[in-house]
This record gives structure tokens, sequence and C-alpha cells, in this order.
């Protein structure tokens, strides 16, 4: 496949998408009513961020993207160096230092009548916008509030969580829950009312110096990833294993980890304050996050010129 | 919210979408990528059908989609005789005898950075295409196979199954499991290995006399409720009822219900016979069904002057 030229620095100031195989304004970001990406969710994407004008962990987000592409039959006309080379130029377009960047594929539409999924040609869409936190910068300060909805997470039998999908039903009725009682965002449970994840992000724990993460049922984010490595890197007992509601509500600290904004403090866990906001191992894990963004192993640079 | 005028008859030959409040050819049916629509699912939509130049149980189809809105918290801008007058213009505009009728609602893109479902403005979409049948009609006469997947359709806890939604990548990795084993199409189970439902029908067994149906974590279909319906007028013995896969497997006819076919008889079951088809109590509610949509009160017939 070949890929377009290389776009000029800022041709669409303030972010741009790639459709069609060429680069263009985020307007023409459109998708057919008939792609079964949008009427069967049939679809799976990938989210990196760019911070000080560098990607982190490019190779990891790709990776991923991949392993949900094979997994869902679904295929990209790139290799991974061509789809590098795309995401880097949807950032050059639109002259982002700070961006959310997007690749997405869908199944396409198979031809007039026919319902078999493999006679479809699968679409290939990517885009940068700038950075998008999870929580507003001046709600991260304050402290988020989170809120547990009792709503359950669709289970890994149904949809297999490691693919990252656009099956949010559950997760957008549970914000409805959270901000309908005056919360600031919200997580769902399993079957057992485990806590597995909220729209975006996953959730961890402190308690008596232990870090805690949900184990199975849950999206393998590469945040949640990096905040694991991390409490390896700094000696910090860990354990990935189921995350009892009651355990996160009586937690010292809790934590949430998204591309949108890394490691992310939480304040209260349904309106109740909890011990320690900002706590001193969140804080711990949020710097180094930011510098591990930093190191050259991880940082894969923007060309602006 | 005002209409626009009724389109003249066949102006968009062969099918018309009605999007930013305008009938628009096919091509024109697209959606924004960022419409969490498509980046969260976050949709809920209704299918009639028109056959001989009538829709069937409109009323019903769009009370359906007004409840689905509701649960959602979703709206649109049109009363239902506004949304009546929508649909029977994409049909005109189509110049279609036969057709395939969608109304859509997506939640629509929220202000830039915010996260609150809130505050997007919901979009509403329309279209009318080329009756569609869940399977061709040469298979339906040589027999459909359908193929009992072990995968979970997504919980009732999770996504309430009676709001007619997308989240179908269980159903469509289902279809996959199907094909790839040579049969015609698919259904998945719930977490008791019961049948609920394919992508896109309801399923009946017919056993010594009595007519069996999923009761619960299965769509409501209109085609469901219809075969019910005829089973009353028919003094046909049902019950609405856990399916276990077994039973499906060792019924004496199966058949399923779809807006894309009414009735069909099924064939095979995991690729073995069973052991009448077309079963006669099959053959005579596909009958029914067919005589009763040109019956006054459930045929609303358009208007191609």
């Amino acid at each position: 496949m070949n890929l377009p030229a290389r776009p000029a620095v800022g041709q669409f100031e303030g972010g741009s998408v790639f459709i069609d195989g060429a680069y263009a304004p985020l307007s023409e970001g459109k998708i057919s009513l008939f792609d079964w990406g949008f009427t069967r969710s049939d679809a799976t994407y990938d989210v990196a961020s760019v911070w000080n004008g560098a990607f982190f962990r490019l190779d990891t987000h790709m990776e991923r993207f991949f392993a949900s592409l094979a997994v869902l039959r679904l295929q990209v006309p790139y290799s991974r160096a061509e789809l590098r080379e795309v995401l880097h130029g949807c950032v050059r377009a639109g002259g982002l230092k700070e961006a959310y960047v997007a690749m997405v594929c869908t199944r396409g539409v198979p031809p007039r009548g026919a319902r078999d999924p493999r006679l479809a040609t699968n679409r290939f869409y990517a885009y940068a916008l700038p950075y998008v936190w999870i929580a507003p910068p001046d709600k991260q300060r304050s402290g988020i509030d989170l809120y547990i909805s009792e709503r359950q997470r669709i289970g890994p039998e149904s949809v297999d969580p490691r693919v990252k999908n656009y099956h949010w039903i559950d997760l957008v009725q549970s914000m409805f829950d959270a901000y309908e009682r005056g919360h600031d965002t919200s997580c769902v449970v399993d079957a057992h009312g485990h806590v597995t994840e909220g729209p975006g992000f996953n959730v961890f724990t402190v308690k008596d110096g232990v870090v805690r993460t949900a184990e199975r049922g849950v999206l393998e984010g590469v945040s949640r990833r990096t905040a694991i490595e991390l409490c390896q890197r700094l000696n910090l007992p860990l354990r990935v294993a189921p995350l009892p509601a009651a355990d996160v509500r009586d937690a010292d600290e809790v934590f949430i980890t998204s591309t949108g904004g890394g490691i992310l403090p939480i304040a209260k866990v349904d309106g109740r304050p909890l011990r320690q906001f900002p706590g001193p191992l969140t804080q711990r894990l949020q710097q180094a996050y930011w510098a591990m963004r930093e190191e050259p192993a991880y940082r894969d640079a923007v060309d602006y010129r």
C-alpha cells in the first residue's frame, strides 16, 4: 500500500484525520452509516498519546492494535512501519505537541444483501486531536470523586476485553449514574461485584502500602501496564487480583490509569473522602510516569521540521 | 422541528437517507468519526419493513424505538407523527415497494474536551434500502443450517437487550464460527447455555406440537411478538421459557423470526437435519405472517403518488 507524502507541519492546524489513504481536516472524519463498524460496532481501535513532542510506548500501542485486529479477524493494509508513519503524519499535520492519537479499523460494508463479514473490505482510519485529559486539570487538583456503579461490565465470555472495543453502553450509562448523583466519573463491576474498569481507565488501590489492581475482565491498558512496571521499579508491593468494591471504598489511596492523563489520583469514592489525597504512593508513581515518558527507550519523537 | 417537503417518488432511486434534517442519496449517509454513536456505540435504532407498498406494524416499531431512546436517555427532535412522515419519505424517495427502513439515534459529539454525555446534541438518521432477507431466498428453500455457537450473548446486566443496540461483536464472531465450519448462520447462548438469539433474529422451536421461544436476555423482536400472537390466533400451544441448546438440536422444527424475512424455517442445526423441514407448524405460521401483513390494522400504506 502506497502512503501519501508526509504532510506539512500544521497543514490541518489543530488536528488531522487519515481517511481513504489521505490526510484531511477533522471535519472530513466520517464513516458510512452502513459500515458494520457502526451498525455492529464491529471495530477495534487504539489510542496513543504525544506529550512534549513525542509518542510514549507507541510500539506497545501498535502491538496491541495488531493483536486486537487478529482476534476480530480484521486487517489493515499497512505494515507496522507504515502505521507508525501515518500516526506521526496526523500529529505533524495537526501541528500538535501534545496529542491524542487514534488508530481505528472497522469491518466495512459487505456487498449489498450479503451478511458474510468475510466479504467486507475492512476500513482504516487514524486521527490526532489535542491531548485529552480523562478529567480536566482543575478537577484533578480539587479531587476526582469516583462513583462505583452497580452496572456490570460486558463479560469476557461475550467480548474479549483485551480487544480494545467500542462496546461502551454499560460504561456510558454508568457515567449518567455518576453525574446524576453529583460524582465526577464512574467505574463498573463484574458479576461478583468486583471493580473492573471505568470509561477509558483502569483502577488501582493502595492499602497498607500494597498496590492492587484487577486481574481479569478488564482492558489490559498500556498505562495500567506502565503503572505495574513502575511499581516493580520502585519496589512497591503489588497484587494483581480481584478488586472488591468494598476494598476500593476502604483503600488508603485510589488512582486511575489512562492514556488520557497517565496516573491520576482519586480523592473520593462514592462521595466519601479517601484517607490520603493525593496519596504518597500515587504521587511517586505519577512522577515516575512522567519521567518515564522522557526515557529514550519509550519516547518516539515527532519530526516537526 | 420543521420537516422538509415530502420528496418526489424515486428522487433517490434505490434508496434514500434522511440526514441533517433532509433527504439525500445513500452515498451521503455518513456519521462523524467522533460521534459517540460510533466511538462508544452509544446509540439505538429500529428497523421496520415495507412489503407490497406498505409498512407492517410501524407503530409498534416506533413505540419500541421511543422506549429504547428513553432507557438510553437519548432524544430525537421529532414527534411520532413526524417520525412516521420521515420514514415514509425515505421509502418514497427511494421509490421502493419492498424496503428495509431504519431509524437511528446517536449520542452525538460532546463539546471538545467534555466527557459528559448530557452535553452532546443527539443525532437522528433514517434510511430506506431495498428489502433485506436475513437469508437469501434460494438458501431459504434449500435449507438454512443454524450453528449454535458457544459464545455468550452480552448479558442483560450490562446492556438491556430490550434496547435495540449495535453491540454485536459477540454475534459477528459467532457468524465467523458458523461460516468457518460450513454452516449458514449462527446463534449465541446465555451463561446457562440456553439459546438466546442470532444476528438479527429470535429463535423458536416446535416439539411434540408445542412452540417455544426464549423468555429473557433476548431482543423482544416485533416479528417474535407477531409469531407469539399468531400462535395464540391459531391455538398453537406456546411456551415462553429458557431454550436449552440440546432442545434446539432435538426439536421437530426450528424457525427464526426477523424483520428481514418474517418467519423462516431452519433445516439443520449444527449440520444435522431436523425431523421436519419445512415443518408443518412453521409453514402455517409463515403463511399467517404474510397474510397478517395485509390486514388493515397492521398495514400502513406508502403514498407513491
